[in-house]
């Protein structure tokens, strides 16, 4: 702890040196100059691509940080709270990344005109480290659409291809959650088992759901009959949720992710969110879902800008632009099952109660006998 | 002008009489409080439902006062200056609306749960204020999806639907706009016939096009069979824009929605607005497609909320939830035209220049003369 | 938990019907009307401003229920969890309300003053609700400006009155945040006086600096008087806050708002905040200080804008407009004390290490062995 | 227009090499690497600085352009137009700067302790481009607060101090205004003059509102006496507007900055906005209103940072900090008469109505034929 003197004495350090200034400031060099008078709008593109680029690398750092603690398989609490802390930032700096299509579009297609064609075959698509954000979260090459794929075989450096090639064959924060999410120890306690108590109840609300329907005079007949539908539908699809063959047989069909174990972790997670022991748990999930949440947002946003700047034309790169980013707003998006966990609770009032064994074990020993005495 | 005196003075007023506050603040009955103790979530769901309706009656004023100033056929610049304030205004009313759905989703979806089923069948699809600005926007029934017709058809009141019906009667902003656009007088001007000359800048560019990618020895064989075929593609839109008969094919069959009088004047303003005279006829198309832009991203964002909230489950209403408003999102946009304006602009250095006789017309006389003695 | 059915059959329920909207919007009635053609921009003023009162509804709710659970004494950490989500929530609500502000100055001074003098002497200073926000959040009548005080003595009805005194006389957040904190036990654990070995690292530290100060050949010797002062102001700072007389006599003098005991446990919590039992009191701590800040924003926001709106004429209601407010923004900040508890900090480095018994009375005892089996 | 085809063949460019990746990228040195583990906050503390430093170029160049043009002194309609479209861009990067407070706030204290010592003496107020900002705006030595003064004397390198010396010595953004408003033809036309039609309107108003006053039954005394005595106050501020000589009196003593022609044609623009040709004047100021605006929020955001990092200690760097920014808030404001003109605003119903023959100068003559036959 106590480091000696001699290396405590800090050089002095001048904010333009620290933060090299001079190489930022000159690292903007307008292509339009080589060509005619400079093209007022090009310092902006420029502008804008590096802000990006620097957030990107900022995320690429909290990512990798996240991966690394949970790389060391035994996820102590005091880790929880600093991964959670670094995926919440992520999240505000996705909201400067929305931001900063407004500035782009301060630019008009007109102006983007003036030094368009001199970018080819650059293109906005070939971000090198938003794939590193793509593939740390957890996209595979087989998910991509086949112009993302195509991408990786023929716009990378041989550098660049190796780089991404490894950081795939590392776990993701998608695999790396499945996993946490699997040796959760919550699920079987004792003697009990939570997940029959789980099937009694979602059985006890389906058959008073049908009952009302049934009964209820209010409901045209017609309507009665697509209600009952949906009840039934509804059993089959928690049917699938509870058999791990049949969860398998629809995982296997691209309907879900995550294994079985980990699906039914992370719904117990969101079940019994109130709990003292599931708030950080919680908290994790759901900055994962509002990071995917986020970047497809950006996405359908970053694909309407490009419409707007390009129309119906060909963007710089060759590539089809708005198309290829509409694809991909919906293709690239991770922890869909997080999205899903929501048809699959239910209401505080029918939830089983827990035996109080485990409640407690759920609990923080220390604050509850200091806070009560 | 001078109104008499005793009209002037004003009935003292106070605050919460003048915004009605015991009316507005007691029109929150939670429904859960009948069936057991509140939901303390349902609170929110009620204030944030009411405050999109304030938001929304507001912009049905704006678009409103929009249309009537069209209606009135002779468009004067000085009521130019009053749409675009208030269409701008639309445009900073949508970033509070995006933001609240922020806000809807500091309720998590267990939290919905204890008060979700009591709503049946009432569904936030239900806003008869946010289907008066589709209508007024320009949307027609028949541009609907099925599910949306539906509830055309199924889910409205008697009077409702016939002040709907009235509202889909009467001009929108889509056929005010076409019909404005179409009245511009730039398009031929004494013996000069402007969209002759644009075909030869055109015809003049792709040549130049086609020789740099004939004769640059560093594009690959295969690069250039494709780029002289995206070329190619590139000539034959351009025909059908200058064509109207190619170009109110393409229209049948769904490409175009403006009038091809229309459409030209519209890509006219964006080529020339430089022109002072132009200033505001830009100012006006740019906002519209921001409308629609912003419109488009809340219904994207509205979708992922629902999707969240509500898993694969279907909504209160019985609607299909988030894939419903997945279909909405891209389906009810209007002015996909400006978007695909993009597509037929020149670069400034390949614009042909104005006869100087016309560029006199766009500027302003006297602050040309005012200010250069 | 078992509802009996007959009450869980919900009445059909209309969306319209369950929001009030015949009532929510025909609650805006414009005043102009009397007096001649309607002005365009007041029903953006009346709904802006509900829109306002809809949202301080929902803050004065959720402060109350947050407030209700610390009046129940004993604070189990169950609820904790339920207290951050509702704080949490008020700041994405804030964020709101400072978006409304841009909408509101989409009307220009000369648009205002079409019906500007038609509100006297209702003014926007007189929300009600706002009032009892500042109060729940910690204001006391003896804090505030003496126009702010002025105006709980002339503007009130009897029946405000009396509802802001009994609020008043109600504990606010600031003391229940006091009495919570005070009775946090981590100050003292076995015979381990935490405050003793803090002073001990302070010392160690202030040591040092004084040391480096004295011996760094690159400090010009102006600057090294400057920094050895600057060292002994700290090291008197911390003496105040180690010694409860020189506290106490500080707080007499406004300096601090928490009493000794409270701020000791607060400042604790910044440093321990990486153990697992600190993370919700932590987060309880940033949420109150994000509270406080973004009042402070949309105060000074509000204040420019006034500014803008009315120049330096008086407002509406006779008050002195943008001044007064530009006294609040300052005025009316409760929790000073935890932006100050920065000054107090101790690197990590430099922090006491825990004993292992406290340390482990900190953790989560299930997790801890049950992910490390 | 038609350049050579041989000057029209772009180079091939790549992504990576367009940005500047590498160098950029490896732009983020952590100074904690140099004494102990590194600092996890360090990079986003670094990135944060330099994505400020990127945006701060951007408005920097669009502020020299927009200069750039005004020095031409013959200010075309043209420019005024790419003028409008500059400063809004800059509005649009501003709502960035807010945003990236947020980002900067994921950092507590305690992790900013980790590695704030290192950084002695750099501090975030060193940045030279953020004074290039301030002094093209218009701020002069002799505004500024001693500590900001003391900055520009001691805290500067030789190339840097000429540099803002050099800067200074230049026309600024007010002066350019001042000049060009100066300049307006407006003012005098014919035999008309308008300021003494103005100057009958107010006394108009003024009379009308004491005989209300007077004669209004609703008022109590002691208001009568206090609005009275508030009616006589306002008109003498309107005779100091008019009397050049009370105003140069008044501009001396600090109360406003702009010359007495200068203001007295702003105040015209914002009371005749309605007419065509002064829409753009009047967007004009309103950009220049809107950008100090916005600096005086994130000033004032900056400073509440800055004091719930630090607390009360000072800052890297030596200086005072919080304390420090908070005085710069109000102090660095430029265009506070922009905000002062709305005290000199008629109502529309008691504006002079202008002449024909000057509303059709402000006209536009080619749209009003154009469109009305």
């Amino acid at each position: 702890m106590a480091k000696d003197d001699s290396k405590r004495i800090p050089r002095p350090i001048q904010y333009s040196d620290y933060l090299k200034l001079d190489e930022l400031l000159s690292a903007q060099q307008l292509e339009s100059k080589h060509y005619g008078p400079p093209a007022h709008d090009e310092l902006l593109f420029i502008i804008t691509h590096q802000a990006y680029e620097l957030w990107f690398k900022q995320i690429v750092f909290e990512l990798e940080s996240v991966i690394d603690i949970f790389d060391n398989q035994t996820v102590e609490d005091l880790e929880m709270g600093q991964i959670i802390g670094w995926l919440s930032r992520i999240t505000v700096i996705q909201r400067v990344l929305l931001q900063q299509i407004d500035v782009i579009e301060t630019m008009t297609p007109l102006d983007f005109l003036d030094f368009r064609d001199l970018l080819v075959p650059a293109s906005g698509f070939q971000s090198i480290q938003f794939k590193k954000i793509e593939i740390m979260m957890g996209i595979r090459r087989s998910m991509r659409t086949d112009a993302d794929r195509d991408f990786f075989r023929s716009r990378l450096s041989e550098r660049e291809r190796i780089s991404l090639d490894e950081l795939e064959a590392k776990p993701n924060l998608l695999e790396l959650t499945d996993a946490w999410l699997a040796r959760m120890p919550f699920l079987k306690f004792g003697s009990y088992h939570f997940w029959d108590e789980y099937e009694g109840a979602v059985e006890t609300m389906l058959e008073s759901d049908q009952r009302i329907i049934e009964s209820n005079p209010a409901i045209s007949e017609e309507n009665r009959v697509w209600q009952l539908a949906a009840t039934e539908a509804t059993r089959i699809r928690f049917e699938s949720l509870l058999d791990e063959g049949k969860y398998e047989a629809l995982r296997s069909a691209g309907e879900f992710r995550l294994s079985h174990q980990a699906f039914l972790a992370a719904l117990f997670i969101n079940l019994y969110r109130d709990e003292p022991m599931m708030y950080l748990p919680y908290r994790y999930l759901t900055l994962l879902l509002e990071i995917d949440q986020q970047f497809t947002n950006w996405r359908s946003r970053h694909a309407l800008m490009v419409q707007r700047m390009l129309g119906r034309k060909i963007g710089t790169g060759g590539s089809s632009g708005a198309d290829y980013l509409n694809q991909t707003t919906e293709r690239n998006r991770v922890f869909l099952d997080l999205f899903a966990l929501s048809t699959f609770l239910l209401p505080r009032s029918s939830l089983p109660e827990l035996p109080s064994e485990l409640k407690q074990a759920l609990g923080f020993h220390f604050s509850k006998s200091a806070h009560t005495k």
